[in-house]
C-alpha cells in the first residue's frame, strides 16, 4: 500500500503490529485519529506509554499491578486460604467480574507447552509451591482454574504433582461441562460424556 | 469491568474510544503490548503522537502531506490537467494502489450531507472552482470519484453545476456498473439497470 505521507505510514505500520489489526484497519484507526481532536490521540499515546513503563507485578500473586502488592493480594476481607490457580491477567479479571470468588490469585504467566518451548521453569510454578509449602502459611485450598486444553491440563497434572505432598491442602479444579445455554446436541462428545460421568446431585 | 490496575485501566479505556474497538479486544491489545517488548508500546505511542502533531495538508488539494504541497502535486511526471474529486485521503489511498491513473487529486473533505450538518461551505469546493477557472490553470478535466450514495450524488450533483460554466472542462463520472466477480443475480435493480442502459460497446 502506498501512502501519501511518512507520518501516516508509519503509524500505520505500528499499529498493524497489534494482534488482528491488518493494515486496513491500522489505516481506518491512523485517519480516525487524525479526524478526532488531538487530545484523543495525545490521551492514547499517553496511557499506552504509562501503562507500558510504570507497570509492575504483585511479588505474591504475580498479577500486574501499580504498586509491589496487588490490591486483591492487599485486601486483608478477602479469603488469603483459597488460592485459585490462573494462567494469564486476563483470567483474573475474567474471574474477578463473576463477583463469586473471595479468595486470591496466582498468575502463572502461561501454561507449559512443549511446542512453544515453555517448560515449568519458565512459569511461576516453584513461588507458588513456596507460597504454599513456607511455614506459616496459610493456604489450604488451591483451584486450579486452567483452561481444559492439551497444554492446559499438561500444566494442571503437573502442578498437581508438584503440590501432592502438602499435607492438609485441597486441590480442586474448575468443574467442567456443558456452558449454560449451551445445546446438548453441538456439545463435543468428551464435553458430554465428562458431564455425564461427573454429574452433579440435586438438592432436594 | 473491574482492572487489577489504574494503569491497564486508562489504556484500554483510551483504546477503546478507537472505532471498532469494544472493551474486551482493547485489553486484550494492551495485555499483548506489556508482553511485547517495551519498544513496541514505544514506538506505537510516538508514531500515533508525531502523526497527529506533525501532518500537515497539502494546500492544492487537501489531501494529508508531510509539506505544504504533496509528493502528488509536486510530482511534474503526473498530469496536472486532470483532477480526480474525492471525498476522503482513502479514498485517494485506494486510487493510488491500483496503478491506473496518473493525474492529480482534490480532497472534499466529505460530502453534503443535510442530516449530519455538512453544507458545501464545510467543504474544500470553493477551492476547487478557483483552481479551475484561475487564470493560467491547466485543469482540463474533473473526474467525480464519489461513492454513489444518496450524499455522494447530491455532491456530485452540486459540483457538477458549480462547474457546467467552465469553458473548455471534461466532467466526467467514474463508471458504474456490475463489479468484477460479482454476480449478476444478486446485484441489486439500479445497478444492473443502470448497467445495461449504459452498456458499453466492446472492442472487435
Amino acid at each position: 500500500m502506498d501512502f501519501p505521507s511518512k507520518l501516516i505510514e508509519n503509524a500505520v505500520v505500528e499499529l498493524s503490529r497489534l494482534p488482528g489489526i491488518g493494515k486496513k484497519t491500522a489505516l481506518r484507526l491512523a485517519l480516525h485519529l487524525l479526524k478526532a481532536e488531538t487530545d484523543t490521540t495525545a490521551n492514547l499515546a499517553e496511557a499506552l506509554a504509562k501503562m507500558r513503563f510504570d507497570i509492575t507485578y504483585c511479588g505474591t500473586c504475580h498479577s500486574i499491578s501499580d504498586s509491589a502488592e496487588c490490591s486483591i493480594c492487599a485486601n486483608q476481607l478477602r479469603d488469603h486460604s483459597t488460592v485459585c490457580v490462573v494462567a494469564d491477567v486476563r483470567d483474573v479479571i475474567a474471574i474477578e467480574n463473576t463477583g463469586q470468588y473471595q479468595g486470591v490469585y496466582h498468575v502463572l504467566g502461561g501454561v507449559i507447552s512443549p511446542i512453544e518451548g515453555v517448560g515449568p521453569s519458565d512459569l511461576h510454578i516453584d513461588s507458588l509451591v513456596t507460597r504454599t509449602t513456607a511455614e506459616g502459611s496459610e493456604v489450604r485450598e488451591i483451584i486450579l482454574a486452567i483452561s481444559p486444553t492439551m497444554e492446559g491440563d499438561t500444566t494442571a497434572f503437573y502442578l498437581s504433582r508438584r503440590l501432592r505432598e502438602v499435607e492438609h491442602l485441597n486441590i480442586s479444579t474448575i468443574a467442567r461441562g456443558i456452558p449454560m445455554g449451551g445445546e446438548l446436541e453441538y456439545a463435543d462428545e468428551i464435553t458430554l460424556g465428562r458431564s455425564i460421568v461427573e454429574r452433579q446431585r440435586q438438592a432436594r
